[in-house]
């Protein structure tokens, strides 16, 4: 397909689900599969993964945890074990029946999540409370047969990392929960995806299945609908008591430890496409962009390609040097056809080399944020202002989607102005307001217009007021929206 | 159970396969788990594990292979459609046969290897001859059901890097094939896992299942067997012609492509633990090594912890400035349980610091490949002097494994002295001699005395001689071993 044509098609950015897969695809992120719900993620959507994976892994390890590997399948009888935990997951689980070449007694699950697994090997590994805070994490594949999926949101194969602790008391656990919720995942959404993510409390009704508390990374993405991107869950001791995972205290009495559990997936990949993406394509927040910047050298005769290309590779040297993933685009297409490829692609920074800059000996920089706002440069001044700009294109993103976020988010009183903003495409995002408490109200409200409440968040107006559907008193302030 | 009475536990290296379980388990590397032939890895032997992955990867890309990700599951029918290959893997495969709920029309298989799936998108991705070579590498889990497992040696469930390109010619693909078993694999073994690893080809007995040709490297073990460490193989056009992958070539003409693909998995750490471990436990090859430096403190009285403390601090700063991983060994036991805990995971060198030390200035260094070589140092040579000595380290595990594959190695004429080497614990090892390229002949020895030809080394006598055991003539110069 000519790129014109491709563009063509992108730019219908308000047939937001059709543009999303359109961008996924064309921008080389991802290809269907021949396996229902299963995604190939290709070298550009892969190189990206492990950026955000390297960054992730490195607060993760920053915070005093340590990685392990836990088996891909787990006896179906271990997911019975937890009562709330069987109900969530099992309907959409995947079952090995049959291997090397005979049925299987107990059949095995693929795992849609390892609390269990996992929960009985630490039943084995905690004896004291010198075995605690047991701190470990594991980056791997999971598996959760969903009906409706779309590649990165929603597949049945997906990678993630999911973080197991214990603890010896409730406090420490709850500490442990918010830290994640903090210092790993908010952090790593404003400082590496550049999205500005809502840290709150899931209600009862969304919580994780065993879970005694869930707390969630909310963002809003560009059509105004929520999308939960991070979760760290408070598991109390339920877990604890399903697998016996006990510890000798320093009083000598033997009691149940206190667990948590919390992942994020590639399903940050939808997120980031979502919140940043726009009618030209992807906008890769520059920490985390397989390609920061992409060195265009224009040129007509021979004469003029080999001066270009001796300033191409000083350009090239100078980047690598300053730490800039940079390459140089040598195609045989005109220039214009490489703008479009990369700005679809959503390298941060576009570096124009043509021959009367290699005789000036400078160089244009075309932010993809803004490609008005083109900068000549010095080859000399190159290392330093390249990173700097790669600085403020994150900053850009960032506030540009915080601008988005604020101008989708409605302080309401009024429920009929709840369903009219829910019921407008135009206007349709994040309705704060409270909320009585109650999950039959919850529940009406989602009927009604099939928002749900993303979280409590965090951050909250002091006192109190009445609830937005039922009118009886609060008991929190609530953030709702249709999700993801 | 008290470190001492590990430490008997161990001595006996004769019985070489308890020895090897008592390492892995004791050392923490891995634990079992309770699905039949998984294994759990630990944060110890994870971070060995995540060492050798990034050194792996690093040789990978720096030969210009992007890394992807490709589904877990493979629709059965796949596998079916290369001959050899679903001869090969069928009877080892773990079958989903249910999910979400209801039976699947088409049962799914856990990927045990991805020829077939990568070669069902490759087939979409590869139209022309620019398209090639597309030089893709995954990370992932893959199953085989195996009948007797042991940890990282032989698991049902295990973690691995699986290559897999596409070319335009026959030439190009062996090109590759090569270059992965040397640029990559070879130099991999020798430089990080201080490994002498040899290079060779295997016999069609031994090959791939659907491949043309399959090299590999092998390794000798403490116990004189060999492991087949890491593999490399041209597929011809076999998978080209059963998944269709074709290209149009320059000359317009339509063509089937030849492809490749090349693994090294978690079986490395069992080769590592074989070839360098000792009587007191592992010996951690210092590149990859999760810690590679120690500090033992030495205190009587509180006053000598507060100096010992002081230089400590002082000697761990400048170790990880100068990028050595160290730590600190602080519990409360006495220094010998820790010298013998250390040894026992093998980390390559402990840092005495004592109130003398603390007092002098200065820092005693013990490699774990040789006790009695302990060195004084001044503090402000120890950031120069370790990452040295783990140099020397490296140096030494790597001589000391060549030494003893040196001393069991045999080149033999005599089938009767082939026999008694085969037979004798003490001499087995590898035998080098001529061969007369016969399966059969092969099939014989197998029967006759377990070895196998592990390949026919890249690395070979000139001329030819008689086969060693029907003394016709000599096809090509064989390495026979018993194997793992």
């Amino acid at each position: 397909m000519s790129d014109a044509k491709f563009v063509e098609d992108l730019v219908d950015k308000d047939d937001f689900a059709q543009w999303y897969l359109n961008l996924v695809y064309k921008a080389g992120l991802a290809d269907e599969s021949p396996v229902r719900g299963c995604m190939t993620i290709k070298p550009y959507g892969y190189a990206l993964w492990e950026n955000m994976q390297r960054a992730m892994d490195d607060r993760i390890k920053a915070t005093g945890h340590e990685n392990a590997y836990f088996p891909l399948f787990i006896p179906s009888s271990f997911l019975e074990r937890e009562a709330e935990h069987v109900e969530g997951f099992a309907p959409e689980v995947a079952v090995v029946t049959r291997a090397g070449g005979e049925e299987l007694t107990e059949p095995l699950v693929v795992r849609p999540t390892s609390e269990t697994l996992i929960g009985h090997m630490y039943a084995k590994w905690v004896q004291s409370y010198r075995d605690l805070p047991l701190l470990l994490n594991q980056w791997c594949n999971v598996v959760r047969w969903e009906k409706r999926t779309r590649p990165f949101l929603r597949t049945t194969e997906f990678l993630w990392q999911e973080g197991h602790t214990v603890h010896r008391t409730e406090e420490d656990a709850e500490r442990e929960t918010l830290l994640i919720l903090t210092d790993v995942y908010l952090d790593f959404f404003l400082r590496e995806l550049a999205i500005p993510g809502i840290p709150g409390l899931k209600t009862e009704s969304q919580k994780f299945p065993g879970a005694l508390r869930t707390y969630t990374i909310e963002a809003m993405m560009g059509d105004g609908k929520a999308l939960q991107s991070a979760t760290s869950h408070n598991l109390g001791q339920n877990f604890a008591h399903s697998f016996d995972i006990k510890f000798q205290d320093a009083d000598g009495d033997v009691k149940h430890a206190w667990t948590t559990s919390w992942g994020s997936s590639t399903r940050m990949v939808g997120g980031l496409i979502m919140v940043h993406g726009d009618e030209s394509g992807l906008r890769m927040p520059p920490r985390v962009a397989p390609i920061q910047a992409m060195i265009v050298p224009i040129w007509r005769k021979e004469a003029e390609r080999e001066k270009v290309a001796e300033l191409v590779e000083e350009v090239e040297r100078a980047l690598r040097g300053a730490g800039v993933r940079v390459r140089a685009d040598w195609r045989e297409e005109r220039p214009g056809f490489k703008y479009n490829d990369w700005e679809l692609k959503g390298v941060p920074i576009r570096i124009e080399i043509g021959p009367r800059d290699a005789q000036n000996g400078q160089v244009v920089l075309v932010p993809r944020t803004n490609r008005a706002a083109k900068e000549s440069v010095s080859k000399d001044a190159v290392a330093q202002r390249v990173p700097e700009l790669l600085g403020e294109i994150h900053q850009t993103l960032f506030d540009s989607a915080l601008a988005f976020r604020k101008s989708r988010t409605y302080q309401v009183t009024s429920y009929d102005e709840f369903r009219e903003i829910m019921a407008d495409k135009q206007r349709l995002g994040f309705i704060e307001a409270w909320w009585c408490g109650d999950g039959d109200c919850e529940a009406v409200i989602k009927d009604d217009t099939q928002a749900t409440i993303r979280c409590l968040p965090l951050e909250h107006p002091e006192g109190s007021g009445l609830c937005v559907r039922c009118g009886r008193p609060a008991a929190a302030w609530a953030i709702f929206a249709k999700a993801y």
